[in-house]
């Protein structure tokens, strides 16, 4: 049977990618040996990581004003480094708190600068993005959580700020065509859309980064990476070699764009089906719903259970909840293909018929 | 032909566990899902984590007293880690520099207390283990590189210190047993003898925690990851897993006794020629001389790209030495069978019968 993976993260990837990765595992090429055993200083591997820097460059339409390092530590690393680096003792940033990621993000910055939380959506457990507040000009920077994994919110539109964005788009870097002159940092875990766990994309605008606020510890340093294009330690090889492999299959399979019209199309089936069906129901406000998590309730709780059974029974992993929502939550990556989503709203159509 | 990986780091890794991987990137198990596309928290990484764990404990025969976690950044994250959470702005810590990798610890910890360098060998470009120097009996810590891979140096024994020891020993854990008594936090990047980039080790003693120096960014406190396991933010579950593999390997092949014992015989084959042929001089100190990284010069220096040319041509592959020591390097960690040594030894004594 077919496995659909609607797991949050670390999540799908595309099947040709693991089948790529795979091979190289066991020999890289005809170099008699393993991605996994090749030096970071060889001509492959010095390749694999222009290559991702290049497609990750044409992919979001950017320039050399841009800086595109694979970093390690996760998201959870730049909430701090992010601040560490750029927010002065005496300078504030604006956050939007958006849910947990973002709560995180705020934390960690509280401890180099003054942080303004301009708006959040707490008052409503994160079902919406917040809109219509002032963003104060003298702001160092403005830091938005793109996609909110765990809520199932995501920015349709990105403030209108005149400041610098510092974004954290984990959840759904490469799903769609952004203005990339919005932002001053743009990072990203990789384990959704990008790769395995194991890096983390950091795309700088180097006119941003000259305003860097201290100095830090070499490692924690923008600059250390950019000198050294991402190898002034051994980087994350394997993780960085498996993101590569898919940014090709984007540009392969129609860029940003492309993955835009699929992953909206996909959203559509599946929004379709929690609006229409009557056991279900939706979860974040319809203009500021995800088109990476689909989050829903059952509306007798007691079928919670029982559905993710069903769920389970035709191939569909996955789709349990966060803890903070409840009920259902169907991430659908780039690399969900539709034939998932189609299963999935099948396994609502049988429950509804069973319960109704 | 079969190719022997001597390169210094990314470096050799079994070729059981190569083939493991590559088969559980494709499907994990029977699951129906890649090992990179699985959730952290799913029961089947959980268990890798656990396991990677419980292993490590066991192979280093260490209990309760210590946490093993599995970070990410690499040692050179460690360097500026470990001295800022252990090292007070009006502590003192001695740290022994016997090369590049020491040196930039004592650059980093520079930055949060007082450091005192209590021994060098930069004198003699690095190609002994100084011996002989006072430990104060007051430092919060005495640090120390185990094994020096650019230099081919390696402690045989720890100095005698009443203070713990805190040690990256990146390229050579899990090659010998230790007496984990001694150390305070024993860390060391995966790529030699424990995994493929990506992912890091430390080995904390709960009682040396116990004297933090000071509050840190989340992510950079010891004590967030023991709390969550190494699973605060999402590890590199890839690197983790394939180290969990290596340690299985290690296990199965005589833990660290059988480890020690094979290094020492490949070792001495590699030594013993280096010592006899004409045409090739060691580079380090004969007591101080790395199990792991053997460096040698050739006698006439003409004679450098001609080697390894040879070298190549017998399947031999990442022999060249690094810029600092120039010459060769031959790294021949756990996973080095006996048969690259003897192909290597072949090799240079062909060389000797073409040119002498």
């Amino acid at each position: 049977m077919t496995k659909y993976n609607f797991f949050a993260g670390p999540a799908i990837l595309p099947k040709q990618v693991m089948a790529k990765a795979a091979e190289s595992v066991i020999e890289m090429g005809d170099m008699g040996l393993s991605i996994l055993e090749i030096s970071h200083r060889s001509k492959e591997v010095v390749e694999i990581m222009e290559n991702a820097v290049s497609l990750t460059k044409e992919l979001l339409g950017i320039g050399d004003d841009f800086e595109v390092l694979f970093l390690s530590g996760g998201a959870s690393s730049q909430f701090y480094m992010s601040a560490m680096n750029m927010l002065g003792e005496n300078e504030t940033a604006g956050y939007v708190d958006t849910g947990a990621w973002s709560t995180k993000a705020i934390k960690e910055a509280n401890a180099f600068g003054n942080v303004q939380v301009l708006s959040s959506s707490s008052d409503k457990n994160f079902s919406y993005i917040p809109k219509g507040y002032d963003i104060p000009s003298d702001l160092k920077y403005l830091h938005v959580t793109s996609n909110n994994t765990i809520f199932g919110t995501q920015f349709q539109d990105f403030p209108d700020s005149q400041v610098p964005l510092i974004c954290d788009a984990s959840s759904d870097i490469f799903s769609r065509p952004l203005d990339m002159s919005k932002f001053g940092i743009l990072y990203a875990g990789a384990q959704k859309n990008l790769g395995p766990a194991g890096v983390t994309l950091a795309i700088v605008n180097k006119e941003f980064l000259k305003k860097q606020a201290r100095e830090t510890p070499t490692m924690l340093d923008y600059n250390t990476h950019v000198k050294k294009a991402s190898a002034f330690n051994t980087p994350p090889v394997f993780p960085i070699y498996v993101s590569m492999l898919t940014l090709e299959w984007i540009k392969a399979n129609g860029g940003l764009s492309g993955m835009a019209q699929r992953n909206a199309e996909k959203a559509k089936i599946l929004y379709d089906e929690i609006d229409r069906n009557s056991m279900f129901k939706g979860t974040a406000a319809a203009e500021d719903r995800s088109l990476m998590n689909v989050c829903f309730l059952p509306v007798n709780e007691d079928h919670t259970a029982a559905f993710i059974e069903k769920c389970a029974e035709a191939g569909c992993v996955g789709v349990k909840g966060h803890r903070s929502v409840g009920g259902f939550r169907a991430s659908i990556y780039n690399a969900m293909p539709k034939e998932g989503v189609e299963t999935l709203v099948e396994v609502m159509k049988s429950f509804e018929s069973a319960h109704a």
